[in-house]
Order: structure tokens, then sequence, then C-alpha cells
């Protein structure tokens, strides 16, 4: 049983110091992953103090991410990536370190072979020796405007966007758009979210210090009933490609979502498109931006899926009568974006060569999902793949009744770090369970075999 | 039965023009909700086309939500609204344009020369070189360690700053991380600024909706007295090197805002140091990051003013107590930085470069300043220029009687830009009319002559 020492008169409550006692002892890994903690009431008797202190440092633990609940099964301890230790004096916490896993089906990273590394550091060269004045120059603030033109003309003719370069904004990643859109349409709009979703939009909306609603998905994609319900302003959706479902947002759902931001001045949809340029099947899905008559659609992608996580350039397309604003309260800010980056990056569009990358990408992305969808057919033959056409993730509904956190923990143990279905889900239900979330484009095909080994050992055991 | 023209030689393919067709008439509401399609076998033949066409075609209304399939039943037309133009909407706002000024005293740009081109390029191919597979992964959330501890080093030897590499959080440009600051220390608390100050922080502060206190400067630069009575909780300040006044804080002054800070849990400093590199006479000012016993100043520098403008690097320091919280709360936010700029920092920095390079600017700057100042004491006799030790600027009190505004628009007639002192008050008294802030590390010597001459107009006029 937890012992602790809680002293009721150093002017902190007891339940703060019983959350900090259970946090250390998490961060610290004294408390191991998947460990169970004593109930509330086992808990409160043990240590001489209230039931409802402990239900309140287990809420803030909860809250935190440190425990989670299972009905009528108890409280349990949550992974922590690394054990941080407090801070408080001269000791500093060890730096967070990714861990190598056999198998990671969590991080979409790009593979280093398919960068077009040889055009990207001629361009480069060249950008440096034709640009050197206007190189040490800083650019507007929405970005250089020789990036902003290919940008448009890509969006022209493989997307069929009709956008002009003044509508766009750069930023270094979409988490820098997303603050600066939170400055421009109001901290004190309500955002939804998708529900399910992917997890890190929420949190980013939660550490701007707006309200966040989270809005339920039925089978074609965010419910615009419950939207409304919400009461919120603003809606942050994916509609080419839902994460991590795989929805496609029919044409239905897509005017029905668009008449209600018509409906109030101050509504706002925000397509966000993360993965859109690999659909391997069929044509691209129109944008919602294009089918938009009431300018509300607020359009943003970015080039770090389509070449590499470490190229930060993204982008947003803002509807003419937002241009103003944007520039008389935000045009001060400096484009975050480094100016030899952004001329590269334009040559690489103008020339043709982001095009041919995109090509050569889809092709691979195409081959190696078909190699790991014949993979898990062979080495999970009891599994339900649920195919999708488009992007770089699938979902496996594995044949098992191990719990997720269960699945979880025994693949970490044997080197293998599982994405869950129910993990996107704020409240993840019974049907969400014992489902992958493969993201495919980082999996080195040839620990493949030997991982799904491992992961059937898990329903042996 | 439907009934199309396709045509094989106009360059789209036919199952796109198929989908074109049915797609418009449905939202043309030809076919209506509801109707039952043609089966893909019967429309083939009908059309003298193949099935895989038709179904195709089919696939991609149903990726999109026209048309739904009922299982052994067939193809069915969904609910959708009537045609969606695709008009753009309101004129749109021209591009805000930079203005080619004969004479610019506000943009502090780097000069083109001074850009050590080759080493950088170099750099950067070997970086490309060597560490594709890691240039493909995003680098952790605070950066790259290796430009981290780049980083650190050189703080060590330059700076004599004791700091971790897990302290140094990097930004894209020092707004990313007052951005981030605010996350961290909340955006309930009262930031105060110097007053005057150099005018986008307050703005960014405005724009973050957070409480700003605006606090007097009195010789010693920013008065303790006024910030305790503001109820301030954090104060951002450039103790080392004030802009516009290039006032110094003494160590006194520094002491006093120590134990400001000292005197509650959640006080904090902002260090924002942004040209002390740039010190011509004795040595560097020690920080007051150095000095503070409390962990409660937090350090900024950037790259950007020293290297140049786009290289858009810049990093904070945290003191080992609030890094636990920055890492759990804010730690999944991605670096929004180059992993290309990142890398070939740090071997900038490792090798020897960057300490080269600033002793080059440092020496060209100096005779600049000189330069500039020898010009003015020629071209306007009677003006008083108050000299400083360090920085890119120095102030010039002019002998007129005329309102800055009035000189600000003459000037302005001549192409010439100028900043005045009383531009970084909130609320300029008389003392601070008349005065020039000279920014001179843009300037083009060869113009200044000609530049004074009309400066020398306008008084006359």
């Amino acid at each position: 049983m937890l012992t602790y020492t809680l002293d009721k008169r150093n002017g902190v409550s007891l339940y703060e110091q019983l959350y900090e006692h259970v946090k250390g002892d998490i961060t610290e890994g004294k408390l191991r992953t998947g460990e169970k903690l004593p109930s509330k009431r086992a808990l409160a008797h043990h240590l001489e103090i209230s039931v409802v202190t402990v239900e309140n440092a287990y809420d803030q633990l909860m809250a935190e991410g440190y425990v989670r609940s299972e009905e009528k099964r108890g409280y349990y301890v949550c992974a922590v990536d690394r054990p941080l230790r407090s801070g408080k004096g001269a000791a500093e916490p060890e730096e967070p370190d990714e861990k190598s896993w056999f198998l990671d089906f969590v991080t979409n990273s790009t593979d280093g072979e398919f960068f077009p590394f040889d055009t990207w550091s001629r361009l480069m060269r060249r950008t440096i020796l034709n640009k050197s004045t206007t190189l040490l120059r800083s650019t507007p603030s929405t970005g250089a405007l020789q990036l902003r033109q290919a940008i448009a003309a890509w969006l022209m003719a493989f997307r069929g966007m009709s956008v002009s370069p003044s509508q766009i904004i750069l930023g270094a990643g979409t988490e820098s758009l997303y603050s600066l859109l939170i400055k421009l349409l109001g901290r004190d709009k309500v955002y939804a979210v998708e529900d399910p979703g992917y997890g890190k939009i929420a949190k980013i909306y939660d550490s701007e210090d707006v309200s966040v609603s989270r809005i339920a998905l039925d089978e074609d994609g965010l419910s615009v009933t419950e939207l409304r319900r919400s009461g919120a302003d603003v809606v942050h959706i994916s509609p080419s490609h839902h994460y991590p479902t795989g929805i496609v947002m029919p044409i239905g759902r897509r005017q029905e979502l668009l008449r209600w931001a018509g409906e109030r001045e101050d509504r706002y949809v925000l397509e966000d498109e993360y993965d859109s340029e690999f659909r391997f099947v069929g044509r691209p899905i129109p944008t919602l931006f294009s089918a938009d008559e009431h300018q509300r659609v607020i359009y943003l992608n970015t080039f770090s899926k389509t070449i590499a996580p470490s190229i930060r350039v993204s982008y947003m397309i803002l509807p003419p009568r937002l241009l103003a604003e944007y520039y008389s309260r935000l045009g001060f800010y400096a484009c975050p974006v480094s100016s030899f980056e952004q001329y590269t990056l334009a040559e690489f569009l103008a020339k043709g060569h982001y095009e041919h990358h995109l090509s050569r990408m889809k092709t691979r992305y195409h081959k190696k999902r078909d190699a790991v969808i014949a993979a898990i057919r062979k080495g999970l033959p009891r599994a339900e793949i649920t195919e999708q056409d488009a992007g770089l993730h699938f979902l496996v509904r594995l044949d098992t009744d191990l719990p997720d956190d269960v699945l979880r923990r025994r693949a970490a143990q044997r080197g293998i770090r599982l994405a869950l279905l129910s993990d996107y889900y704020s409240d993840p239900g019974q049907a969400t369970a014992h489902v992958l979330v493969v993201n495919y484009s980082g999996i080195q095909l040839q620990r493949l075999e030997e991982g799904l080994r491992r992961l059937n050992e898990i329903w042996g055991e």
C-alpha cells in the first residue's frame, strides 16, 4: 500500500500533497505503467484521510494523464514517457529521449531514401548563389512572394483551387498557424475538434486557453447536429481524410457544414489537410475551401508530411474577408520560416520537383502499404483490415479480448509501440477497442514478420 | 439510361469524364436524391466503355459522397445541395509592399557582404551528406541536441553562462518563444514591458490577450519601484543594452530586480538579449541569468540579429525549476526550426565559424558606426550625438523645434525614413522630442551625405 506522510499544517492542501507524492512516484518509476492503485476507500483508510481527499488527488492525476480509471475495476498508472525528476533544486530533469523501438506503429516518419537530397542540396546552393542579398532581408510577414506564388500555382494545377498569393500565409509547421488563427478569430470563441481525432489539436487549443468542444463523429464524419448543439464558433476538421478513422466527408455533410458556417458572421471552418496528397485511388477529393461560397473556410496544409518532417514549412489560406484584419492586427509578426528554405522550396515547386517527388512517394507508399497489409494478413490471419484508399495509415481490428492497455503494455515489453484507435477518443467505448492504427510509412519492412510474431505471443500469454 | 459523350482524345481519362458528367447531373438535380444508378455492367455496355472505367468513376463518386452503394442492390444518389458556384467573393486587399527608401534609419538589416555564404553553403551541403537519415526525423520539441550542446558551449565560453543543453529550447525567432512563455507562465499573469521600449513586444503581449503594464525607465533602466506598483508578475527587459535608449542596467538595479522576483513564487524576469554581442568597448556585460540565485530569470537570444534575419533560430534558457512543467505541459509541441538549419548552425558554432563571424561583424560595424557618426558630425554640425558603446544604434538630438511628426513627414517626402525616440514611448513627453534613433547597420554609406543634405533642408523649409 502507498504510504506517505501528509502534513496538515504546511499550507498545501492534503489532496495536493497526495497528488504530488503519487505523481512523483509515477514520474520516478516507483509506480510502474499499468500498476493498479489502491481503491479510494482503502487508501483513505490507510492514510487516515477522507475519501474525498483521495478522490480529488486521483481526479487531478487523471486530468493530467498520470492515471486512468477502468470502470468497475479501479485506477491504473498510465505510461509516462521517461522519468522527469522534479527539478526543484539544482538537479535537472534528464532529457526526454526517444526510445528506440523494434517496431513503431505510432511515428509516421518519412523514409530517408525517399528524400531527393541531391536536388534539394543543388537548389539550396543555387539559392545561396543567386539570392545573396534577398536572402539576408527578412521576408514579409506572410512569407516570400515567390514561394506563395509557387504554392498558388501548385494548388491551381493539382487541387483545382483558385487562390491569390496574398491569401497565403506561411508558418513554421501548422502548430504555429493554429496559434495565429486563434489570435485572428478570437480567444473568446469556442473551438470544436473531432472526437476521435488527432489528440495534439485539442492539446494545442487547451494550451492556448480557449474553450474546446469535442464533437462526435458518425459514419459521415463530424456530426453537424452535434456541432450545432455544442455552441462552437469555429470547427477544426480534416474532411478529406480523417485521422485515425480515414473517413472522407461526403458532399452532403460538407454542404451541411458550410450551411452551418454561413448562418453566422463569426463562424469558421478550419480545413486541415495533412496527407490528402497520398490518395492511391481515383482523383483528389475536392476541398471544402473550393466549395465555400461564404468565405468561411480557412485551408491549412504542410510540406512536413509530404517532403520531410525536417522541412518546417506549412501554410494557410485565408478567405479574402479576413485579409484586412490579418494585416492590420497581426501583420507585424515576422515570418518564422528561414528564407533559405522558403526560396529553395519555391524552386522545388516551380521546377516540378515537388510533383515528381510526390508521385514517387505515392508509388512507394502504395507498394509499402500493400507489403505491410500482405504481411499482416499472413502474420495476423484473423485480424480484419480496414483498408483505406488514402493516407499513411489504416486500421486493423484484432481478434482478441485483451483490453487495449494490456495490449499496449505487453507489446511495449516486446519492443513494439502500438497506436490504438481508442487512444483517439475522449471517451473510448467498447466498440473502439482492439483496433490498431497502423502508421506504416516509418515501418521497417524487414522487421515486420518478427514484430508480428511477437504480437501473436501477446494473446497467447 | 445515362447517356454521355465521352471523348477518348481530349486528354482527360474516360473515368474522370464520366465522373464529371454524373457529378454534374447530381449537383444540377437531373439525378435526384435516392435515384438508382445503372449497374456498372449495364452502363459500361450502354456507353461502350469498360466496366473498370465505370467502376473507377463510381468509386470516386462514392469517395466524395455523391453516391452510395447498397450491398447486393446497387448504387444510389445521395442528398446534395444545389450547384455550388466557384465564386471567390469580395475583392482582396493589395499586398502590403515595402517602400524603397533612399535612406532608411528604421530597418536594421544586415549587410549582404558580411554573411559567410561560402562557409554556410559548405556546411549545409555537408550536413545534407552526413546526416541524411537524422535530418528526416523531426528533432525533439526543444531542438536538436547537437545544436543545444553547441549553444551551451558557446554561452560558457563567451558569456560565462553555465547552462545545460536540456535547459535550452529553440524557437523560430524570439516571437515564437514569447508565445511559448505565455503558455508556460500563464495567461492570467500581468506582463510588464519597458517604456520606452521596442514596440513589438507590447504588441505581441496584446495579441496574446494578456495584461500588459508599461513601466517607466529612469537613468538606470526599468524602475523597480514602478514595477512593484504595477502589480506585474513577469517583467520583460533588455538589461544589457536597452532599445532605444542604450541604457545598461547597473548591478544595483539588477539586484533590486532579482530581489523583487525572489519575493514571490510566480515572479519571473525575461532577459531578452538582442544585440549584446556587438559591444565595442570592454567586457561583455554579465547576464542577469547568471546572477540569479532563485531560478527566476529566463534568458532569450537570437541568431537572426548576429548572423542574418533570414536565419530564424532563437533560443531561450529556462531555469531548472520550470523544466518539468515545460516538458509535461508543452513538450508535445514540435520544434518549429528546420533540421537542416539546426544542424548547419550547430556546425557553424562548434567549428568556430560563429566566433570568427561575430568578430568580423564587430570590426565592420564598429568602423561603420564611426563612419556614420563622422558623416553626421559633418552633415548636421549642431546635432548632439549620444554615443553608446554597444549595439546597432545610437541617438542623435537634433537642433530644431519642429514637432516629430512634421520631421517624419518632411523627411519621408525626401525619401528618408526616420526612427524617432518619441515613437518608443507610450506617452512621449517634450523631453523626448527631436531625437533620432539611428539604426545604422543597414545604411548605405555612399548615400549618407546626400541624405543628410536633404534632412538639413527640412528645418530650413
